[in-house]
C-alpha cells in the first residue's frame, strides 16, 4: 500500500490508531503520558473530530504488571494485529535496555513498523526499536542514565541524550518517562495542528514546549574514566581543583607527559577534550551551588572557577538550554 | 490509634501504603502520574528503604475502564480494605464533577479517611473530597476550568484555582492532571527529604518545582457575567475598546449610572472590580497577541491599554506567576 493509502485505512472514522506495544516491567508512565495526550485531542475536537483511537497491545491480552506492581490491561495480542496502525509507541523500562529482555517484541515491531505512518519511542522503549533494526543510521534519543548504553549496543544510531524528542523521519524517539507527554504533544500538532496541541496541553497542565533540553535533569554527567592511570589521576583530582591553573601545560606536567602527547591520550580516554571536559565539571560545580545554596551567581562562577560570569553563563546555555537564574529558579533548594 | 501508631501501622516492613482510588471514567494520568512518583522514590532508596507500596481500589476488583478507554486492575475494592492507609489519593476525571456521580465512593472516603495520615486529591478528585465532608473549611484546588463550579457546590471551602497544589493541614488538593505528579513529589520530600524527591524527579524528567501556578495554561479567565443589562453590556463592550479611557468614570457614564453605583453593582455582580477586572482582560490580550504574533513586547503593551511595559509585566506577574517574556517563550506560536 502507498503511504497515502496506509493513512487513510489507519485513520478510518473511528480515528487515528494508536497502537501502544505493553510488556511485563513497563513504566506505566510512559504509556498512560502519551495516551492521555491522544484522548485529550479527541476530546478537544469533539465527537465528529478527526480524533485518535488508542489500543493497548500486548504479547497475550489481559492484564500485564507494570514496574511498580500496577496492573494495566491489554486489549489485543500483538500477534493479532493485522491491519495497518496510524501510529506504533513503544514505551520504556529499565528492562529493555538488557539485550534478550522481551525477546518477542523486536520481530513484532519489525513487522508493524512495515505498515505503520510513524513509529515511536518513550524513554528506553528506544532499545526496543534499535533491536527492531528501526534505528540504524538515525539520530535519537533516550532517557538521560541510558544515552550511552544506547550507543554502546547499537553504534549506527546517533545518539543524543540532550533533547526532549528527536524526529528523524518517520521515526520519533523521546527523553525519560515524562518527555513521551512532550513528545504526543508534538505528534498531535503535526496531526492536528499548534492549536489543538495548545489546548490539549493546557487542558493537562503541561507546557506546550518545555524550556531547556533533558541533560538539566541528569545527575551525573555521562563520562568516561581514563584506562591509563596517570590521566585517570588527573581526573580524580579535577573536580577539587577547580578554581586552579587547569591549562594543558599544567595538567600535562602533573602526569609527567608532554602537552601533545596527553592532551592526544585525554580525548582518546576520556571521549572530549581536557577544555571540554573541564567545562562540564565546572557546570556541574555550579549546579550544585545554584542548588543547595544562596550564594550569588557571581560568587559561584568565580567559585569553580569560570572567573568571569559571563563564561559561566555561556557554558550553562550551552550545557543545559538554561541560563544559571533560570536553572536556580527551578531547581534551588530554598523557597 | 494515636496518629504516631496509624503511621506505622500503614507503614511496616512493605512501605507506606499509598491507596489510589479508582472509578470509571477516572482520567487515568491522574493515577499513574503519583503512583510512578511513589514507585520512583521507593526505587531510589532501594529495596532495604522505606519506600511505598501503592494499591488500586475501586468498587469491585478488576478491571475499570478508564476516560479515553484503557482498563487499569483495581487489586482491592474498596470496603475490603480495613487497615489504616498512609496516603489516601483520589484523581479526577470529569465524571467527578456531576452532583450524585460516583456516589459509593464519598461515603467509602469518609471512612477511609479517618485513619489515614494524609488524604489528596489531584485534578477534579477533590470534588469527591468534598462531597465526603473532607474539605469543609479548608483551602483547595482543583483543574483550572472546575474552580467555580467546586466553588459553587461547596461554598464553605475557599477554592483557589491558581495554585499547582494546596496544603491544608493534612488534606492536599493538586490542580489539572499533570499537577498530581508535582503534589505527589511534595509528599515524597515530606516524607523522605528534597534529596529523594530531586531525584525522582529527574528519573522522571520534571521540574521538582514549577515555575508560576496553574493560571498560566487557562485559557479563558473565569469570570463572572453581569445579572443585570446596563453591567453586562460595558462587559460585552470592554474587550474591544482596551485602548481607551476605562475609568470608573468613563464606564458608569457609558451605563448611564453614578461612579459610586456603577462601581458597586459592578463588583457585586462580576465578583471584581472595574480596575481588577480589566485588568485580567488586558493579560489575555497579551497573552494572545504574545501567543500568536512576533510584536515586541512593548507594542504589545501599549495596543493592550497598559500604556506602560512596566504596567504590563507586573500585571503580567501578578496573574501568571511569569513575565511577559517567559510566557512567551513557552507559549509562542513560533519557533
Amino acid at each position: 500500500m502507498a503511504a497515502n493509502e496506509l493513512t487513510k485505512a489507519a485513520t478510518g472514522n473511528a480515528g487515528r490508531r494508536v497502537l501502544i506495544v505493553a510488556f511485563p516491567e513497563v513504566q506505566i508512565l510512559d504509556i498512560t503520558g502519551p495516551s492521555s495526550v491522544f484522548n485529550m485531542a479527541s476530546w478537544v475536537l469533539g465527537p465528529k473530530g478527526p480524533g485518535y483511537q488508542v489500543e493497548i497491545a500486548a504479547t497475550r491480552r489481559g492484564p500485564v504488571k507494570t514496574k511498580g506492581g500496577l496492573l494495566i490491561h491489554a486489549t489485543t495480542s500483538l500477534s493479532r494485529v493485522q491491519e495497518p496502525v496510524d501510529t506504533l509507541l513503544v514505551p520504556g523500562g529499565e528492562v529493555t535496555m538488557k539485550v534478550g529482555s522481551v525477546p518477542d517484541l523486536p520481530p513484532q515491531l519489525r513487522r508493524l513498523a512495515r505498515h505503520a505512518r510513524r513509529v515511536a519511542s518513550v524513554c528506553t522503549g528506544s532499545f526496543l526499536l534499535a533491536r527492531a533494526g528501526l534505528l540504524e543510521g538515525k539520530r535519537a534519543t533516550t532517557h538521560w542514565v541510558a544515552g550511552g548504553e544506547l550507543q554502546r549496543q547499537h553504534p549506527t544510531c546517533e545518539v543524543s541524550a540532550d533533547q526532549i524528542f528527536i524526529r528523524d523521519g518517520n521515526v520519533w524517539t523521546s527523553a525519560g518517562v515524562t518527555s513521551g507527554i512532550d513528545m504526543a504533544l508534538a505528534l498531535v500538532e503535526e496531526d492536528l495542528g499548534r492549536n489543538v496541541a495548545r489546548q490539549v496541553a493546557r487542558m493537562l497542565v503541561v507546557y506546550l514546549q518545555r524550556p531547556g533540553g533533558q541533560s538539566q535533569f541528569s545527575v551525573q554527567m555521562a563520562s568516561q574514566w581514563a584506562s591509563s592511570s596517570p590521566i585517570r589521576e588527573v581526573q580524580e583530582w579535577l573536580p577539587e581543583h577547580l578554581q586552579e591553573d587547569l591549562s594543558v601545560e599544567a595538567l600535562a606536567k602533573r602526569a609527567a607527559m608532554s602537552p601533545r602527547n596527553f592532551a592526544r591520550a585525554f580525548h582518546a580516554q576520556v571521549g572530549a577534550t581536557p577544555a571540554r571536559y573541564i567545562e562540564r565539571l565546572r557546570v556541574e560545580a555550579a549546579r550544585r551551588l545554584l542548588e543547595t545554596t544562596q550564594r550569588n551567581i557571581k560568587e559561584i562562577a568565580c567559585e569553580v572557577g569560570f572567573g568571569a560570569l559571563e563564561t559561566l553563563h555561556r557554558a550553562f546555555k550551552r550545557a543545559l538550554g538554561l541560563t544559571p537564574a533560570e536553572y536556580r529558579r527551578r531547581f534551588a533548594l530554598g523557597e
